[in-house]
């Protein structure tokens, strides 16, 4: 895990995400080790990171995909993920021809609807339900509330158990105490064992620690072993930031440090490269690797023009040197996969750390790739 | 301004970003009627729609740019517009070589250091200076207070006066009422009496009418000749929003219509293609183009796995029928530009709309570009 983060700024330039493979392994393993005993399948949630190499890897660690989309469907089967479930609340009917030549495994019914153009087939078909529970995280990323968009309530179900292989329920992201999980996953069990079903998707959404705060293993392993004990089928577990999340940082470079009543560290990383400060007021740490100067109260800000464009807000940092490194930490989910080409700023690269050395996993896009598609005259 | 938005979902798909290219001339049309009897630049902000063939009808109307970055600045190049000005608080030493290589007219600096590398050109230097004036505005868009990361203080500019052409000024974005720019302008007024500058950028910012609220012209009008009567330099505004905002809109198709304790109107569309609802919790517009049922209690949602893909939250809207079109209105500006591929989703199409009839002007991306810098072995 020493990453020479140096190197990989010569060879590639920044700012630009750096993958740990080692570390993907590890929490691949971790997850395993929750589910011990039972049967299950891990899948990755392709909107946390889609590229293809990092996914790769997964599949070599036996992980299988969560897709919401034909794109995401791509970079699955080209990473040879499997089994590869369809979900999501708006499948459009290019999708579906889409997904049905290119084949998948296991489809998440986000209504009892959708099951008539799919009873055919021999798909594992799964019911997302919403048990109504509060994960208690933020507004944006809760979705296991009644007057959320995803699923159906539990009173529908009886309505195709009899046509379904299971259930699929999926409350939130970046949840930290395993509570919610216990309360939805009781309420299902029971379901479950009435109807027979052979199949539980447990969805995703375990909280890493951004900031001191995570979800707890151990208990979680608790929660599964005394909530299913007495369930002999299949479980499946949906987790995107749980695996990617700690194995990815944004390499960047400073452009300018700005003393002021406050200071200013500016980078060459903006908010087009991570919008996860701007959009959910995410903290991720961030770790000066060249300090020059005493610790200060510093903001860390993008060189994009708009206030929001920061990375980080009022942290005592040792202060950088103009054109020295910097990480942000914790950003391989929800990092790349969120990056807009904003202020007109071509997408960083991607560089995988693997057997103490730097691979990269996609080019920096060029000025000329961004506009490739515009018809001037 | 009949568009023919059936006509454009049939010819180019959807989600498809469409501008009607005469309520573009209309605006920049009424921006000159604010700086009548002044001397006048208009610059159009490319970080609200960098698309070429949309900055070309600009240049015609006699509109320059204000850009940040060297992605920026080609898309402005490629256009014709003509000045450019070069704004920005963290230009990195690649964009400065690439900006004197490729040749620009203006530079706001925005510290008084900057001035070092540059004060041999022959450019137009302008300091970008921080009035301190609070413009009551979304906390991401305002960018004209002491606490914010661009400009300098007012008590600064002596420090350069003799090296400078003028004064650059930005109070913030979508700010809809002339107060904080009269109290901004007349703060700046005296300086530029008092240093015989000769040109000042007064920034851009004003507010378009996304819900009833706008600046009101008329009174910008007012302010402009009342504030700058004994003025004879050049002035600068810097419009990104006014000029596009309005004149576009998100084409997007309905895949669902799921009812429930609330309806959800599910579209093709969702925050990867427009995310200033999500980020801002910005308001649009929403019109269903062909309504089929009474209008309803609505959340127009996209097809992301997340709870914060919305369109619209709790509109009464006449419900459309799966498969109709819908229209997201004033998203010409902070569309496109901020558009992502989140959830493995290629970029929107984008068209203008010209003399009753559409023309392409960006194809929309495929699931192949979307990965073609990917490196897999």
């Amino acid at each position: 895990m020493n990453i020479d983060f140096s190197h990989i700024a010569d060879l590639f330039g920044t700012p630009t995400y750096v993958y740990d493979a080692s570390e993907i392994r590890k929490r691949i393993r971790m997850v395993c080790s929750v589910f011990k005993g039972h049967e299950f399948s891990i899948l990755f949630a392709l909107k946390a990171n889609s590229n293809s190499a990092l996914l790769r890897l997964m599949a070599e660690e036996g992980v299988g995909a969560d897709v919401v989309s034909s794109g995401e469907l791509v970079a699955a089967k080209r990473a040879g993920m499997k089994p590869v479930l369809w979900n999501g609340n708006g499948k459009t009917v290019q999708d579906k021809k889409f997904f049905v030549k290119q084949g998948f495994d296991i489809l998440s019914l986000d209504s009892v609807e959708e099951l008539e153009m799919w009873h055919d087939s021999d798909l594992v078909k799964l019911l997302r339900v919403n048990p109504n529970i509060d994960a208690r995280t933020h507004p944006h990323i809760s979705t296991g509330m009644k007057h959320h968009k995803f699923g159906v309530a539990v009173e529908e179900i009886h309505k195709v158990a009899d046509k379904i292989d299971g259930l699929h329920v999926h409350i939130g992201s970046q949840i930290t105490s395993v509570e919610p999980y216990r309360a939805a996953y009781t309420q299902l069990v029971e379901e479950i064992k009435k109807h027979n079903f052979k199949t539980l998707d447990l969805g995703g959404g375990w909280g890493i620690d951004y900031n001191g705060e995570s979800l707890d293993i151990d208990q979680m392993r608790s929660v599964i072993n005394t909530v299913f004990s007495g369930f002999s089928g299949r479980l499946i577990v949906e987790l995107g930031r749980f695996i990617a999340g700690p194995a990815g940082s944004l390499l960047t470079r400073v452009v300018k440090v700005k003393k002021g009543e406050k200071t200013f560290i500016v980078t060459d990383a903006g908010m087009n490269n991570l919008i996860r400060p701007a959009l959910y007021d995410a903290f991720h740490r961030i770790r000066v690797l060249e300090p020059v100067g005493p610790a200060s109260l510093c903001d860390v800000v993008g060189p994009l023009c708009e206030t929001g464009d920061k990375l980080g807000s009022n942290r005592y940092l040792e202060l950088p040197a103009e054109g020295s490194l910097l990480l942000v930490e914790d950003t391989g989910a929800y990092g790349f996969s969120m990056a807009s080409n904003y202020n007109g700023m071509p997408l960083p690269a991607e560089v995988m750390w693997e057997d103490n050395s730097p691979r990269l996993i996609r080019r920096r896009q060029t000025i000329e790739e961004m506009y490739s598609n515009v018809i001037l005259d």
